[in-house]
C-alpha cells in the first residue's frame, strides 16, 4: 500500500480552522492529521512549508464536455444563444469530441483544485472513461429530456450506465439519474424516472427553477411551482442533487428543507446567464445543505472553483446590502464539506481527516497577494488566486505535482480540443 | 535610445479587435503597431507567440498602501470594521511603512497586468518613492479629511505634494487633489480645495455617493444630494475623478454627463462592503467615462483588475437581468482605455497605437482555459486568470519579465511587509 507524507503544511481542519500538521494518507485514504510517528515511512514525503493544504473542492454542477463550446458564444439571449449556437453545435458531437471536452475540464479543474465534480450531459461512457483513466472522482449522470425523441432511449442508456459505471473506477464514479429540467420533463416522463431511481436505488441530478420564465410557465401550466410539482411527483424521495434554486419561494424553500433536497449553486453562470441571484441566506438558514458549481463552461467561462466561492461571498453581501453574510470561513464549507454532501459523498469526501479519502488541494502561499498574513481563510478567500494551486491528490494519488498533471498528456490535449472544437462550430 | 521589439503576438488593437501583429517600441513610446520593418533593429525582441498583447490595465481608484491590512478585519460592518479595526492600526503608520505596503501593492500590480493606478492615502511622498522607483505609472492624491485636526496641514502638504511630484518620475507621477468625501469635507472645507485646485491647475480625485446612508445624510444636512452639492461648490469645473457613484440618481447622472465627471466604478469593493451597485449601465448609456478600480485591499482583497473586469460584466447582467450588458469587449474597454481617461491620460496610456506610451500587459494563452480558441476577448473577460499575465511594460521598461519582477526585490518586500503588518496590528 503506497503511503504518502505530507509534511510541514498549514492545514484546514474539519472543525474549520488552520493550523500547522502533517497528513499521512496510506493508500487512498488519510489516516492522520497532525503529529505524525517519526517511525512512519512513507514512500514519497511532499514538503510543503508556506503552503496551504485544503480539502479539493467539489464542483457540485456542471457540464464537462461544453468546454469545446468555452468563448464560441457570449453575451446572448439564452433562446438566442441557445437555438442559434449551441444546440446546432452539440449536434456535430461524437462521443470521442465527449471524451476530449471532458478530459480538457478534468485537466482545469484538477489544476484549479477541484477534486470531485457532478456532470451531466450525454456519451456518458466517454465522459466515464476520461474519469476513469485521469483518476479524478466524479458523479455522472446522463441527461434526459422527455420532450426529445430520444426521450425513451435516454432511460433505458441511464439504466445501462448506471449498472455499468455506478461504484466504477475503483468507486470514485457514482451515477445518478439526471432528468433535465421540469420543462423539458413531463410529469409522466418524471414518474418514470422516479421509478427507475426506485428500482436502482439511484439518487437524482436536475435543474430546478433556474429562470424566472419557467417557474411562470409551470405555475400557469400546473398550477404549482417547479419544486412543489417534483414534491407531488415523489422526485424528493430518493436523494435529489437541485441546481440552480435561483427562484424559489419561502414555501419552496420550506419543502426543500423537509425533503431534504441538496443544491448546487452556481453564482458565476446565475450573474453571466443573468438568471438572477438565488436566496443562498435562506436556504442555509432553513438547513437546506447547498454546495456550489461552476455549470458549463459555455456558461460561465471556467471551471475555477474558487472563482464561486469568491463570488458566493461577494454576490449575496451585495443582494442582501449586509456584509456581514457568506463570511469567508462560510464560502469555504460550501465549496468543499456541503459540497461533498450535497453530490452524496459527504463521508467520502470534502475533509481532511482520518478515514476520509484523500483528495487535498495544496496551494503555495508564496505569490505577493498572501501577504502579509493575517487570516488565511480570509486571504484564500478574497485575495487568493487558483493558480496558486500547487499539487492535488484525488484518492490518494498525485494528479498535480507541482503544477504538472501526472495522468493527462497537456499537450496532445490542446490540439485535440481546439481541432475538435473549431470542427464543431464549423470553423475548420 | 532603447528598442524594443515584441514579435509573433496577437494583439488588441485601439479598433478593440485582436489581430496578429509585432509592436515596435522606441524608448518610452509604441512607433508601430502592425508589420515592422526588418531592418529596424530592436535591442531587445520579445517571442510573443501564443501570447495576448494588451494595454495595461488602469485601476482607476485604490489606497496601496492598505496591502498591510489585507485580511486583517474583514466581513464586519462598516463602521465597526473601520473604527475598531483600520483606524486604529492606521494610526501606527508610519512614512516607510506606507513605502513598504505601495511597494507591495505596486508588485501585485504588474503581475496582474496594471501599468497605471490612482491613490489616494497619506504619506505620499513615500509613495511617489515607491512608484518613482518601480518604474510604474501612477495618479496619486493626498487624502484630504476636513473634520479632522490635519485639514489645515492636508491642504499645506497637497500643495507641497503637487509642486514636488507633478510631473515627475520622467512625467510617470501624475498628481491630483484628494479630498476624502461630502461626508468628510464640509462645503467651507470643499471650497478651500476647490481654490487650491484652481490655482494648482490641478484635478480631483474624491469619493461619492458610496453608500446610501451618506447620501440620505447629505439630503439630510444639506438638502441635496452629494453630486448636487458638489456642483454647487464649483468642484466639478476642474476635472474630477469619483471613485464610487453607487447611489446616484438620474438627476446625478445628468449633471455629471453634462460636467465631464469621470467615474472609478469598483464592483469588488461595492460588492464586499455591500455598498450597493452602481448604476453603469445608465452611466455609460449617459455619456459618463467610467473606468474600474480595486478599490484598497482591506476591502478587495486584492489588485487584480481581470477579477474586476470580470465583476463588471457578470454583476451587472444579474443586477439588470439583461445578460446582453457590458460585454467582454465593453468590459475590456473599461479596464484599459476608458480607465486611462477616467484618470486624464487618455491620450498617454490605455490603448496600443502609435503615439502612446508603451504601457504594455502580456498573457500566455497556454493555460488550458485558453482552449478551445473561438473568441480571444470572451475568454479574457470570463476565463481567463491575471497569473496568466507573463510580461509587463511601463513606459517602455520590461518591470515583469516572465513572471519576475526587475525593479523590485520580491523577497525583501515580503519579509518587510509581513513584519510591519503584524506590527501596525500589534502582533508582533
Amino acid at each position: 500500500m503506497a503511503k504518502i507524507l505530507l509534511k510541514n503544511g498549514e492545514v484546514l481542519g474539519a472543525d474549520g480552522r488552520v493550523s500547522k500538521a502533517d497528513i499521512a494518507i496510506t493508500d487512498t485514504v488519510i489516516t492522520t492529521v497532525g503529529a505524525v510517528e517519526p517511525s512512519w515511512s512513507a514512500d514519497r514525503t511532499v514538503d510543503c512549508s508556506n503552503k496551504l493544504i485544503l480539502p479539493g473542492f467539489v464542483n457540485t454542477h456542471t457540464h464537462a464536455a461544453m468546454t469545446l463550446f468555452r468563448s464560441y458564444a457570449d453575451d446572448m439571449a439564452l433562446m438566442d444563444w441557445l437555438q442559434t449556437k449551441i444546440w446546432p453545435a452539440e449536434a456535430n458531437l461524437t462521443g470521442e469530441d465527449v471524451y476530449w471536452g471532458t478530459l480538457l475540464a478534468i485537466a482545469e479543474m484538477l489544476k484549479t483544485g477541484t477534486t470531485t465534480f457532478a456532470d451531466m450531459y450525454f456519451f456518458m461512457n466517454d465522459v466515464a472513461e476520461a474519469v476513469a483513466q485521469s483518476g479524478i472522482r466524479a458523479v455522472l449522470a446522463r441527461g434526459m429530456a422527455g420532450v426529445a425523441p430520444t426521450a425513451g432511449q435516454a432511460l433505458v442508456e441511464s439504466e445501462e450506465f448506471y449498472r455499468s459505471w455506478h461504484g466504477g473506477a475503483d468507486g470514485r464514479i457514482t451515477v445518478m439519474l439526471g432528468p433535465h429540467a421540469p420543462y423539458t420533463c413531463p410529469p409522466e416522463y418524471l414518474k418514470k424516472v422516479v421509478a427507475l431511481a426506485q428500482l436502482l436505488g439511484a439518487e437524482i441530478h436536475i435543474h430546478l427553477s433556474e429562470t424566472l420564465g419557467e417557474v411562470d410557465e409551470c405555475r400557469k401550466n400546473h398550477g404549482k411551482s417547479p419544486i412543489e410539482l417534483m414534491n407531488d411527483l415523489g422526485l424528493f424521495e430518493h436523494g435529489v442533487l437541485a441546481a440552480h434554486c435561483v427562484h424559489v419561494s419561502a414555501a419552496d424553500i420550506a419543502i426543500m428543507a423537509e425533503k431534504g433536497v441538496r443544491v448546487a449553486h452556481n453564482p458565476g453562470s446565475n450573474m453571466k446567464l443573468a438568471s438572477g441571484v438565488a436566496p443562498l441566506p435562506q436556504m442555509l438558514a432553513a438547513g437546506i445543505c447547498v454546495g456550489l458549481g461552476t455549470d458549463g463552461t459555455a456558461s460561465n467561462n471556467n471551471l475555477d472553483m474558487l472563482e464561486e466561492l469568491r463570488l458566493s461571498a461577494l454576490l449575496h453581501k451585495v443582494n442582501t446590502l449586509d456584509p456581514l453574510v457568506i463570511p469567508a470561513a462560510k464560502a469555504v464549507e460550501l465549496a468543499t464539506a456541503s459540497g461533498a454532501a450535497a453530490v452524496g459523498l459527504g463521508r467520502v469526501t470534502g475533509q481532511l481527516a482520518p478515514g476520509y479519502k484523500a483528495d487535498i488541494a495544496i496551494l503555495s502561499m508564496d505569490a505577493t497577494h498572501w501577504y502579509p498574513r493575517h487570516d488565511r481563510l480570509s486571504l484564500l478567500t478574497y485575495a487568493a488566486s487558483a493558480a496558486d494551486v500547487d499539487t492535488v491528490l484525488v484518492d490518494g494519488k498525485i494528479l498535480l505535482d507541482n503544477r504538472k498533471l501526472t495522468t493527462i498528456d497537456e499537450q496532445q490535449l490542446k490540439y485535440e480540443v481546439q481541432k475538435r472544437g473549431m470542427r464543431l462550430v464549423n470553423r475548420e
